[in-house]
């Protein structure tokens, strides 16, 4: 079990990078982060329940990794689905505003996420009520020939504002639903990133019992 | 005949796959997707009638199908055959609106053919009174030359915001119109979706049975 | 005689297509399309003369056809000219309004037309007088080079906007002339359309009886 | 001599092309336009002098001619110089102007270098008091990777409106000089064209003598 | 050891070019432009330590050149240690303002590296308030395909102006850090330089005391 | 020793072209541009001093050369340095301005180099107070893959007008500057231009006597 659990991870992480030794802030920033994601995916209904979370760094640029267990195939996502994996993806950035006070380019990546799944929000699904529900995207491109263009932009400066202006709210009430979650859950934060410090790796059955002892994610999970 | 009937089938929709296991919230949601483009191309005059009804995953992406009966070759199309058209594409969107409360990334190729019907209702058969008869954008373009250009789009910005402004009005108005349709014929919308999730496959004359004892289809034509 | 006329017709539409069996609705639009373009060309004093008329079905796509007779070869055309020109575009579209109060796809290629038409007549002969003789766009292209191009477009946003009014100025302007000659030419449009349908063809000389029958021609001929 | 006046004719113009035959209108026309750019060469101080008028079509698509006869090469043009030659260019439209009271798609090439110079004289000559001596676009380009490009155009939308309006300037005035000139030389226009359509070729000789018998060609000289 | 300094030296800035004789107006001006870079890595706490400065000029364009010692690899950098850097580059521009009344071309690549710091901080990492946390440009490109596009900017102008306007804030804010870091060392800066230009080469263990015997870098360290 | 001149001459401005023939109107507006190069080049502290002024037509395009004689190798510029560049760069415009109340398209070459340093100083060298010490223009691009992009300009119009108006009022100082300076020397100007239509090549000495003998250059240097 073990074998098969280290051979997925190889393939959705990279292979662990024991030399890639970061400095004690660094180490416990990243374990805030990754606490911070497996908080949220925990907190929100809709999100894949956590699987393990790690601290070992991997691959070409992972420093922490929070594996989620894909519990079944997913053909369509609702706009909640998609909401609650946006609040995943900021868990990590929220958990360093908290735990910091100061954020670091440690979440480049889950921020391109996010603002791309709330683009596609906007101009692929029509969820945007002040852009209603025209498509201002084409979902099928050319294989082979996917040159870049000016041309694939076929709306206005106007709409391009309009497009701008709801990516940011729909990300900033995003940010806002998660410093909720997080603020209230600070305990459970603080205790799991001392333990993956600690440990370097935490499994479910450790996550869920840090969980139920604080009482607090219950609480969350029913106000989100 | 039935062989027949596959073989069309396969054609255009591609191979079923059965493999392909949604869960039941999805298949649910794919049954009223469907229901919902049924009854808007029963529902509007101009539109082909409906041959068959399938949740029966299909070839690369499809997860449900609604096949409608070309009655003849058509080489013009008016402008309320156009609009009809876009009706019966946001049909599959509306029941989601109507029968969840929410709605979903399945409608995304949905959305994207009815803003492009829309588009070139605007700027290639003038059909917009605010745009007038100018045609802004070239139908016929070289084949083997066909590099996305800025020059392509030869119009200012302000012709480009009188477009994605036009655009949305008749995608908002034809919303209206499927929304008034489907709350309508809500009954018979959800039973139609019901014998899906149950027999996964609906044929015409099953159809006909089911809107001609709700009643409900033919004041739906009436009003349209 | 005939066999010069079908090798002639051959060669502008391309081999009548008998198989491409248009539905009445269909086949009563095309006659009143091409009832409009040819009630126009008679109309306007330096339009060429109609040879025929046609709704058998030609070529790739057109499913009418109205053959000018080219009185002679030309190397300049007025402003007066090219409106006439103009007018004979839409005379197909206008038809379709008066006769059907809808317009259709079938004048896509004549807007287009038109639209170039209006667009040369600003940006590249100088006939717009709110922008002046300047000339905004390159007539010679390299031929083998002609790479689109933003740079190709040297004018700000502010001309672009003003060539976009000044087009569409043009055609409203056209538009008002055609509504005006058809629908006081509505009995001959009728007429000829009727004969359409039933002859499928109509030689220059039916169409100059029944125009002078109508009396109405002159008349129009007069007013424009 | 003879010879030699028709090779250099044949290298400047093209070929005599006797079999583009056209109407009446038309060489009235053509005639009113070299006629024009020939008053105007005479008019203009710097502009070269008159060699020869001829409304033989030629070459490609010249449908008429005027020789001027180049005094010495030239390196530098003045401001004026380059006014004067603007003046010229706008000779042919304007004398259609007056003579027809409508313009032609004869003008379009004149309409493109006009343009030309007087957008060099704002972006490159830094002639336009508006823009100041800044230079907006480069002078040299590389000769094989001339590949046009957005980033070529350094400027902002503000900067280009700027140019727009100066090059607009510069031709209205220069129309106006037109105008003025031909306005007050009106008969010895018409009368050079009624040669043109009688002799189809004048020489220098004989619009000299014309010139002078009007005695207006002076005055307007001295008016410039 | 020596041999191993100079190596790195080598592998950083390039092999020494004592042919490339600057006039001492240039000397002073590299002196005090590498003495402000020094200055600034040791007044800002999470910088680099300086192991040497150098105005022996390197390699293919280095004038001067300032070590710092990598202390250990770093993965994550918060917001406070992108700000240190970018105060660390402004140094030596703000030395040869306070210093010289007048800046140089000097500084060109330290105001690029600033400004792409801030543009990252503002458009990747989330660092701004006045734009919130969506990500402005991918961070990872197609590796052979990195055609540059208008499409891959895919926001609108007032973003642009936003964005604009942020990274500008963000500079301004660090020059005036800076100029208060380096108005206070005044007499460090001057003695520095001017230790430069006499032995060429300044190693840490002068700096340090220098600094020390100044007493003016602690006082700066604190308040930074 | 003239040889050797004459090589430098050849090598930076190519072969002499005895056979380009100029008149005397446009030899004496090349002498009075040259002039007033050299002119500016004497009274501008920081320019390089002139070597020899001619007018003998060079190499592919030059009509005049004014020849600085380069003290040393410079690495940086100041401000002030990159100044007088520009007012060298404006003496040939300006004299043209004094002596003839008129431009020509001599000047091209001039202000397009005139043009890009004032760019330059806005755009890499944080030279603008208006615009800060950000840089809007990578200074390194890629050497083969230099594709011309609209993504290179990653700044708003808001910055790009902002640009614009710098650029312009840098060159605008500049050639108020210049203007004041030639026309309090005049004479000079005057006297050196006729001196060059004589000997058609002005050396040093000559330069620096007829200077010296009106007395003005020293005057307009310590103004500058």
């Amino acid at each position: 079990m073990d074998d098969f659990d280290e051979a997925t991870d190889r393939v959705l992480a990279g292979l662990e990078r024991k030399s890639r030794v970061m400095n004690l802030k660094e180490k416990e920033r990243v374990a805030h982060h990754e606490a911070g994601h497996a908080l949220l995916a925990e907190a929100r209904a809709s999100a894949d329940r956590v699987g393990k979370i790690s601290i070992i760094p991997r691959g070409v640029a992972a420093l922490g990794y929070t594996k989620q267990l894909p519990t079944e195939d997913r053909y369509i996502l609702t706009r909640t689905e998609l909401l609650d994996r946006i609040d995943v993806l900021l868990g990590g950035r929220v958990a360093e505003e908290i735990a910091f006070g100061e954020v670091s380019t440690g979440s480049e990546d889950d921020l391109q996420r996010a603002t791309d799944l709330a683009r596609d929000m906007v101009t692929r699904y029509g969820m945007s009520e002040s852009l209603g529900l025209a498509a201002f995207e084409e979902p099928r491109r050319a294989l082979f020939l996917d040159i870049p263009s000016a041309a694939r932009k076929e709306y206005s400066e106007a709409t391009a504002r309009a497009i701008d202006a709801e990516i940011r709210k729909l990300l900033e009430s995003a940010h806002a639903r998660v410093c909720d979650t997080l603020t209230r859950q600070r305990p459970v934060l603080d205790a799991l990133a001392r333990l993956l410090i600690e440990k370097e790796v935490v499994d479910r059955q450790t996550l869920v019992q840090l969980i139920a002892r604080s009482g607090g994610a219950e609480a969350a999970a029913q106000s989100a």
